[in-house]
């Protein structure tokens, strides 16, 4: 029997996932003093879905105010509608999902939030080899903007890419411009960072290497930021314009997020899929920061496309 | 020239409609004591989509933490996808629509949020006469259940059908029960009430004349449920429920809703479609309440299909 797809191995990519969100839980949990608890869910065989996967959260921290972080492997019998949109020739097929996505919702209105996601997903069929690909990338949202956070931020997704091929970031970088956009707002959820799917033109095994340098550089991206901005003065004015924010991003997940809509529609478990949602979030009609202050520096200035390489 | 349709007059609706907007609004903002603030806009011609609408808001109140009431009279050149899902040989169509849309979230725990919906949408080409459709309802979404409460609204909602047809009211509770459900919360959003769409069955003339009997009835509906509520002393505690509970509210407008998804990807106007997002919401990982608490209870007892005029 030949094997026919000779690189395609599962195993070591569900390792690495479980590897990294463990190494995540404790270096936030560490800087929050808080550890972050792990709950272990499983769903029976017989199910449309089987699998498990463990979603380890952390609320009313002194920095995080509430951060999960999941990882899931499931496979089903029938890829769902949102996955498969951009390959219809597999609609239908099986699959297999596993993958680590995280969101940080620090208290501090200074501190942004971040969201983190690499995974593999392949589409089984009895008979063929599977189809295989990764997904993932990072990205920032601010309710106060800084430049240098987002330049940082940015520099360390282009140093983690630049080993597979100068031209990812760029291109990874557009992709999630695009994709962190609120249509119905005309605005981008945050500074942005990286976004990639569908992604296979390295092959199995140097596109995985890709995924982990991306995971790998989660830490570097993320921790200066928050042991920057964690003791930064702030009041009511500054939670209130936080909340406010936060109802942007509870839009943008339920709206438009193709995870999130991935994991409702295939019958996911809903308190991991929904552990990105922000532990408090206000909406106010018509709302419009005065002009000339921090808040309105937010959308003018950052949350619109912008080489943060410069 | 003979007219095909010689009952079709989309005039008076939009007179009804304007009429019970302004009604509404000086009924609950006279129990308030605080007015609705009016918001009149337009869209110019020439863009995809034509029209306008006044949106009444009411934030911070006494007695209405954030509510509004929107009236809007559109017409576009293409009927988007979630209005003719239906009506297939639609598609593509221009399309008029007039409704008013209300959501009102108490701040008094005790007293439900209350979401009311009368419409008229008309399917429109040239050489052709229109194919119309009314729709609407009102249901109830308490974050404390009384079922004193859930009766009276859904009386209130079977006396308004019953000049149109006994059958109505069954079938629009039904409609209710299935359409405000939560599929990933295995929940209904509230109590219920009646839901109709796509409706045109009694003529343009009387299907006018119901919609007419559920918009008035709106106030005897709901008004006395506020009156008997809005003094029982609550603390943080129900405060902090009742904000758990408005997720629910934002998960399923977000994710669910024709209506919002029908404005939204219409290009509709934001601030109007999102005025049904509650002030405040809060998610808390897989919370649960105490077994025999009134929190406890809402789920078990009440978000579910019950018959509430027994």
């Amino acid at each position: 029997m030949t094997d026919v797809t000779p690189s395609f191995d599962a195993a070591p990519v569900r390792a690495y996932l479980q590897g990294l969100q463990t190494r995540i839980a404790e270096a936030i949990g560490a800087l929050d003093g808080k550890p972050f608890v792990a709950d272990t869910w499983t769903r029976p065989l017989g199910e449309r879905l089987r699998g498990g996967g463990v979603t380890t959260i952390l609320e009313d921290g002194a920095l995080i105010e509430r951060g999960g972080i999941g990882f899931s492997d499931v496979s089903g019998d029938a890829l769902p509608p949102s996955a498969s949109a951009a390959r219809p020739q597999l609609a239908g097929r099986g699959f297999e999902a596993m993958g680590v996505s995280l969101v940080m919702h620090p208290r501090n209105p200074h501190c942004p939030t971040v969201h983190m996601n690499v995974r593999l997903l392949a589409a089984t069929k009895a008979g063929e080899p599977p189809v295989f690909w990764f997904g993932g990338g990072m990205d920032l949202t601010p309710s106060y903007g800084y430049e240098e956070d987002a330049r940082h931020f940015h520099r360390v997704c282009r140093d983690a890419l630049a080993p597979f091929g100068i031209e990812l970031y760029p291109r990874f970088k557009h992709g999630c411009d695009e994709y962190f956009f609120l249509k119905h707002r005309n605005e981008m959820r945050g500074v942005g960072g990286i976004f990639f799917d569908d992604f296979d033109e390295l092959g199995f095994a140097r596109s995985f290497e890709m995924m982990q340098s991306v995971g790998d550089a989660f830490l570097e991206a993320y921790v200066p930021i928050l042991e920057k901005r964690r003791a930064t003065p702030y009041g009511e004015h500054e939670r209130a314009f936080q909340a406010y924010r936060r109802g942007r991003y509870v839009e943008f997940n339920l709206v438009f997020d193709r995870g999130t809509l991935f994991g409702l529609q295939s019958g996911g478990r809903t308190e991991s899929i929904l552990l990105s949602m922000p532990p408090v979030a206000h909406w106010r009609y018509d709302w419009q920061p005065e002009p000339g202050t921090p808040e309105a520096r937010l959308t003018s200035e950052f949350l619109k496309p912008r080489d943060w390489l410069e």
